[in-house]
């Protein structure tokens, strides 16, 4: 017995794990930069844990590089039961069916770890999708900006599949980008014209 | 001019990341945990970084989780041209091969960044490849950790598909858990031992 309560802690963590893996089946809208297929949104997320870490110095005054890479790492995790929803397909009625999803999503996942770290957790993803702090903001662009990134490098081979405009990119991603990093935008936007043209 | 002096950093960054996509397209020998296809490197990448984030308390004293989270985020990058050695496959004279490699990978691609970061960012990768500091420690531990995870959930797929026993599993992965985090390894062993046997 004094065995077993001793890989408690390990076997909870352990179990959230491998719970996790499951993301890595989650498939997004979004294509690899060679166009070959579709990303998926764990590799995603360690993609936007890379921007994170890469563009950390063009993020808003009072960011902590650190806690948003934690938080880019845990944000999509929810979509291991409520699935990925493409931006450009979402409406108010859609989305605010989602975040119930989600909310159940988050409790069920982050209620697998022992309350220490999962309510920590659960925490962290509600500022991300709050979309407040410094913090949650700058990771939120990072989300707004990976995609398109990859849009450019494929030749928009997603965008034209939705038939994506200009004017959806910049209310849907460019808004929330030039909030929190509007050097990020900049790069990007004449980038945008020119393969929309 | 100014213009374009200003965008300077962000489009050094941005060919970086860009060039990090790179990374999805590198299969490795172990399977996701339902079995269904093999994982690639990047999603491999997040799964760690997860796990550093959720089994920090079973690190070795003076371990830092955030500067862990960093290296692990960027261990694999290298394999963008040196590919991945299935650790079960790999011999002495094979292994020095592929330390060259990497190292010519590792100054390619981190050089792609501006020095201030690209410099940091070799060192902390060539860190973990020494796998002495305890921060490279328990990194190296969960990149031995987590393919025995994946196994034990998908029965033992790509063991069986490579004849590993529980000898070359001890030796080649046990060693190194052990050393970082005993914790994770007698919560491995027997489930491993149950699986071979
Ligand atoms: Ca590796």
């Amino acid at each position: 017995a004094a065995c077993a309560d001793t890989d408690q802690p390990v076997a909870a963590r352990a179990r959230f794990v491998a719970e996790a893996d499951r993301l890595k089946t989650v498939t997004r809208a979004t294509t690899l930069t060679d166009g070959s297929r579709f990303e998926n949104s764990a590799e995603h997320s360690w993609h936007l844990a890379l921007y994170a870490l890469t563009l950390g110095e063009h993020a808003p005054e009072g960011t902590r590089p650190s806690r948003v890479i934690r938080m880019l790492l845990l944000h999509d995790l929810v979509e291991i039961d409520a699935g990925d929803a493409p931006l450009y397909l979402q409406t108010p009625e859609t989305q605010a069916l989602m975040a119930e999803k989600e909310e159940a999503a988050a409790a069920r996942l982050f209620g697998l770890l022992p309350d220490t770290e999962g309510a920590p957790h659960h925490a962290l993803w509600q500022e991300f999708e709050a979309a407040e702090t410094p913090d949650a903001r700058f990771a939120k662009a990072l989300d707004r900006f990976q995609p398109p990134m990859q849009n450019i490098a494929s030749n928009g081979v997603s965008w034209r599949a939705n038939n994506v405009t200009y004017e959806m990119i910049d209310t849907r991603v460019g808004r929330v980008i030039r909030r929190a990093t509007p050097a990020l935008w900049d790069h990007i936007a004449p980038k945008i014209t020119t393969l929309l043209a």
